[in-house]
């Protein structure tokens, strides 16, 4: 009995993905739960005791916790090879997993000084200067998702949809609702688009009730 | 052919320990090479086209470059799974995963803040109020991981040595060079002399010339 926790728009989604990828390849359906991140359900004292990181994604696999999306994606993709979710071929699932390292230790915490920059400094204009900062270097993080969207294709690893393909989804909404106009990387666009098409990937962003639409012109 | 650059004293030390592993288990002997990154050879033309993001580590296999701790670790382990480095049981493993990836997402960004807070803002009082903040935030992972590292024991996976200790003994390091008095956190420290002495540690330790004695009392 598997059970993914996700938070809407979350980085939560990368496994949602997967877990609508499975469902398609081999029929097996594993339980979502929603956890309302505005409401703070992620800091209930039950929740904290599956994640004590208060975070989300988080599967329970026979009544037992696993956290951390790399390594969920990773167990996910072992247990259900038939979904294709990685590549199979061991030096392409090793630069699959280098890319999806990236993605989780660079690209996705600098958003975070971008959502949350009081994480980074206390004071009100260092605040503002950690936030700024991030955005200038997020940016350079999606040109480079950009341009490696554009060298390969249809999707980040080539043919197949994979994990680094909703992270990839998801970074450019968190830029859409951080001031970057999606618009602006008009390759990276049309890359999503063909994304966000796939059935697994509408599925889940049909479940968590989110579009592509979040950047406001100011 | 395989080859593993690394930088003295920096998180290449995580596949170095891994390939003394390796070739005191399978008798496999993969080349080192040194990056003096003080010198900035990481950002060399010749570097940088085997490494765009001009860090270490870099795997080299057959001419082709493999980046990011994780990608690397992962693809050692499944290469030579006779070294151990990994848990075999797939549960177990997938828990390993989960702190490997927290470790390279949330502690080693954190410590990155103190090294480097010019990455994170531009204005110098902000700055210096980045590096306090990542002090504070640095103190409490390296507090999580002395938890576990009680918990567990005699390693943090238990009863065999992993890449997960050679990235705590790392940190520990780091810490003294930011400030963090290792006596202050005397689990970790007799945890981390435990992992010190183990002969794949060792002789990573001397290759790159570093020990565990870098904190400097005000």
């Amino acid at each position: 009995m598997m059970k993914l926790y996700f938070g809407p728009g979350a980085c939560s989604f990368v496994p949602h993905v997967g877990i609508e990828a499975i469902k398609a390849a081999t029929g097996e359906e594993i339980e979502t739960q929603t956890v309302k991140l505005h409401k703070g359900e992620q800091q209930t004292p039950e929740y904290l005791a599956l994640n004590p990181l208060g975070q989300v994604p988080l599967l329970v696999v026979d009544g037992k916790p696993l956290n951390q999306i790399v390594a969920i994606c990773d167990y996910l993709d072992r247990r259900f090879p038939q979904a294709g979710l990685l590549p199979a071929d061991s030096w392409q699932r090793a630069q699959a997993m280098s890319l999806f390292a990236w993605m989780n230790n660079t690209v996705h915490p600098t958003f975070t000084h971008i959502f949350r920059p009081s994480k980074f400094a206390t004071g009100e204009a260092a605040q503002a200067d950690v936030k700024s900062t991030a955005v200038a270097a997020f940016r350079e993080c999606l040109e480079r998702i950009q341009k490696r969207a554009q060298e390969a294709g249809p999707f980040l690893l080539g043919d197949k949809l994979s994990f680094v393909d909703a992270y990839a989804l998801t970074f450019l909404r968190w830029g859409g609702l951080g001031g970057i106009d999606p618009a602006s990387l008009p390759g990276y666009q049309a890359y999503v688009a063909r994304v966000a098409a796939q059935p697994a990937v509408a599925a889940a962003m049909a479940r968590e009730g989110i579009n592509l639409d979040t950047y406001k012109a100011k």
